[in-house]
């Protein structure tokens, strides 16, 4: 165990300096994470940009990141089922575990939830990092760090896939192929559906997709019929007013609609004479719940393929470059992963 | 039996002509059946006023009203389960019972589906009918008519509950209290259902949500704090733009809102930002499939209550004053029923 | 606040010793209770006449109860959303809130969960309790102490109808008219449910059935034709091989049957044929999750009426008359109230 | 189109006569269908062997088979979505379309079910049959009539894992390796499930699980800790009172349990306080409904492998042969297919 810890902290001028702090100690029910690999989320490159996201503002420097695998490096009093050296996945939001909806099995909407990388709390491009034991998932043997990387977007698409219900042979449209769109698309089918329309106004996009698995890529203006009513499920991962405003078109009459992306609007006009036409069902989905299980056990088996959607590496003192580098090549890049 | 079959035929130019045709007889598995009393639903009034309502047009004569109920006068060879004499209620949508939908158990959305009084498809405001026998319903002993005339919108209201998913404990806003709001407030308490906030502009109407069991009554302006997102389920039953865009913001994290009314507008601009961060489901209701029973029960045992619903009532022969009143007294007026 | 707390401590010869210890205090998140009202459970009388329960035994003296009520005395550093002399009622099961059952909102099954009573933990038959302030619901205005005090039995009842998935106008066959019978057959109505059938071998307790809203009260081995396969839901509480053994059979063509009750053998013999021919579906009830609100609500309102349950009354003091009364008067104790 | 008609009966004295019929002709909304292929079923055998299977019994000579492709031949008055020469798989089970069961979805329980091949009612052995366009699947490009005969018994698993409600990473132990068995594993995957054992007593059919996807096979008796009560889902396939009696066993707290084999006796030993304990639910499955899309779609894309579940292959001309065959070497042969 090296005895620094690099602490990567961003400040609201777009700077990053990277801080070498003493290695912090797992107290009962913690552990000690050594991280190995980061993924950078489009969240961290709006902190990065604009700094602010929704209700969340940078007003010191802090610690991005919360697509994060590692190795244990060290167990706390009380913790069982985890053992030093063991290689685990980060989940990055802490619910209290108390509350109704903790209760009720919907964590993610926890009022006292802390979430790693959301300011002031610091995230994990770090070295090391604290954090409870119940907030890590083994990894399984065979799946590398990169993988590893990559389960917590995963999840955001499992989750979406569970929040639907998905049925066996269902049909869908994918509104949006970035790397959420592209997770989906694959969580839909490793969860037994059948055909599906992937839609993105990049044609490079579209071809992402078909090599993913998508049976047909079209452009959102496309006549394609597939667009017109037909899907079972429609998830919106763009987070476009415009998309978001073409999903319940896109629904057959029972269908569901599955909003995962945020729509740079808060307000959408919605087209509510055919949603109750066709008496849909439109599910909201927030971070994710229940579903890292499920997440590494796609990417584990290969029904979630990495390979496509992981696009650039970075090492960790690079980080800076990494950042500006996702910024300006937004329509090339997918994934960016920086390694430790 | 009498020999003669009144048929009250609306025009697009509002005007009733009441004709005396022969008595159908029964098919195979056809049930004729006398009928007692009849309500005017909304849809029937946007038809004598406006001439049309959504697609639908009245281009020639036809019969309104499908909220009804009455008296098995003869049954079709064929027919178990059903005898003379046999009281009845009318579930006015005939499904073809083979497609995807129907087989799916969501028959009220199949594209083959014959609506009663959806022109140029007679419906109920006559003396005698003959119907699939499926389409009726027992009434049990000890249930008036003018109950069984309010099974067809209470049935609207148990779909709204049952595609909620109510949960005993569960707290409720309900936007609008005409007589879809004030029928689903019941059913809601009726399925488990606790604190109701009822929600209208009218004073008249408020107070009659309080009648029937609403804890609150706020006017849609007010500050209520119990609108500002702690319900666990908001049903939308005004059909109008401004109450469809307050109720993301109504319900609590997790909570679901029910889409029940048609707004003015086909495009409502709804918060998705507050959708998204409170991860909401939304429902629509297309009328109801497999609510009739519910509906029954509930009226049959008084957890509906009827007593404060209905507030004018005619013989068949007025039926154009039973319209022209309902019409030119929509604030006043609940429910008319006309009774045969 | 008084200085002394009563401890009730319960040893394996059947005997009670009232010990007075000092109050405890609350820790951070913690509240200090003092106990009003508790109910004997079934389970109590189990260890107190048999000293063992499955697996739980009693080897040392331990204070019994976990039916409980009561006023906060006191809460501990942290503790929001209550303050002293707030009503009470007591969850007595303490789940770890981490774990993957916990975290996927069945928190009843946490193999962590601490459970007030179950030996060699303490229970409530005492004056004053520190406890964690997620364990605790706020009584509403109104409820009585005697109400609060059957909370805990009614979120049995309130589980096993969640577990069903009851829907408005479903009807049902209660095996077994104990008080989770009795408490069963109303939370079923208060959820919607309609017409109920409820069995037991003893004359008073169907007419306690009778008299708290079954449509029909039968003895096992009647031939009522309400026996013979038409219930939507089949509710076992009585606990015991043969009402087990005949519920398949009470069930209707996709219904469903929930087991509440623990029969005396752990293996029944059961018709699967039937279960298949019928394509049931079988939920065992373990205590309950999330069911507190809706309990605490139905019997605010009413819906599940104390009255006819309570049947008997003990001042704390002579709590070993309590239990040995009812021990020797099983046909006749629905439920026992022991007042602080 | 030939103008034989072949039709296989079979009498109760186990013998096969190939007759030769006129060929009939469609009605309005029928479909005359060309066999091209079908499976002998378990179901099939019984009745070759026995004469009867529960209540059917064999009184009169009939035609067996229900797991059967083709193509059609002719469409009748007023079927739409279907054309001479469209491939299609035959769904043999024709419910009513209109009771209460039928409406709800699920009409696999309808009690006016026709359900083809079940005696006296014909089934598919033959060249051609007249049936409701409704009960017809249209074959995706590139499926073999092979995989077409294999539709209606992975409709059986589909079924069984919609029943269960699979979630994305779920595990599962599939008791009983032959057919359904087989199937079920695979179904299970293609939902998102992760890892699986499969449990038979047989060698060669634990070797067909492994090669078909199974992480784990075992013998019912071997201690693998696999056994011992950790899976999400436990599909009894096996129709065993044994494998029936250790199903509770296997599952984890909160799990599952699926009921898709019937033992040999009606009347079989279940662990309640196991199944209580662990809060289990308990699915019946009763051949199944809207699974036949699922089905074909997992076929097509080689979710569901028939490669190593047809072992045997037989001439129409050659069907006594191939049911003799099928009989005396019931551990060799998984599923025979009988080609027209």
């Amino acid at each position: 165990m090296s005895d620094v810890n690099r602490m990567a902290y961003l400040d609201a001028e777009h700077r990053f300096t990277i801080k070498e702090e003493p290695i912090p100690r797992p107290g009962p029910g913690e552990v000690l994470v050594k991280v190995s690999a980061n993924g950078i989320c489009g969240s961290d490159i709006h902190f990065y940009h604009e700094g602010k996201l929704g209700n969340f503002v940078v007003t010191r420097p802090y610690v991005p990141g919360h697509e994060a695998c590692g190795v244990v490096a060290e167990i706390g009093p009380a913790v069982k089922n985890l053992s030093p050296d063991d290689r685990v996945v980060i989940e990055p939001g802490i619910p209290c575990g108390r509350c109704r909806v903790c209760r009720g099995g919907r964590y993610n909407l926890c009022p006292e939830v802390v979430f790693l990388s959301a300011p002031p709390v610091n995230g994990t491009f770090c070295d090391y990092l604290v954090i409870r034991a119940d907030s890590l998932h083994p990894m399984p043997e065979g799946m590398s760090f990169e993988q590893g990387a990559l389960v917590e977007p995963a999840a955001v698409a499992v989750h979406a896939v569970n929040r639907a219900g998905v049925r066996g042979g269902d049909t869908a449209i994918v509104l949006g192929c970035g790397p959420i769109g592209l997770l989906t698309l694959q969580a839909f089918k490793a969860a037994g559906g059948s055909h599906v329309v992937c839609v993105d106004k990049l044609r490079p996009r579209m071809d992402k997709a078909l090599e993913l698995g998508a049976d047909v890529a079209a452009a959102p203006d496309s006549d394609d019929p597939a667009l017109s009513g037909g899907a079972d499920v429609v998830f919106e991962t763009a987070g476009s007013v415009a998309a978001t405003g073409m999903a319940f078109g896109c629904a057959r009459p029972g269908g569901l609609v599955v909003q995962v992306g945020w729509p740079e609007d808060n307000e959408v006009p919605l087209n509510i004479a055919n949603f109750l036409e066709k008496e849909l069902s439109y599910f909201a989905v927030h971070r994710y719940a229940n579903a890292f299980p499920a997440a590494i056990s796609w990417l584990a088996t290969g029904s979630i393929n990495t390979a496509g959607i992981v696009t650039h590496r970075f090492e960790f003192d690079r980080i800076a470059e990494a950042f500006r580098f996702t910024l300006e090549h937004r329509q090339e890049v997918i994934k960016t992963i920086v390694h430790n």
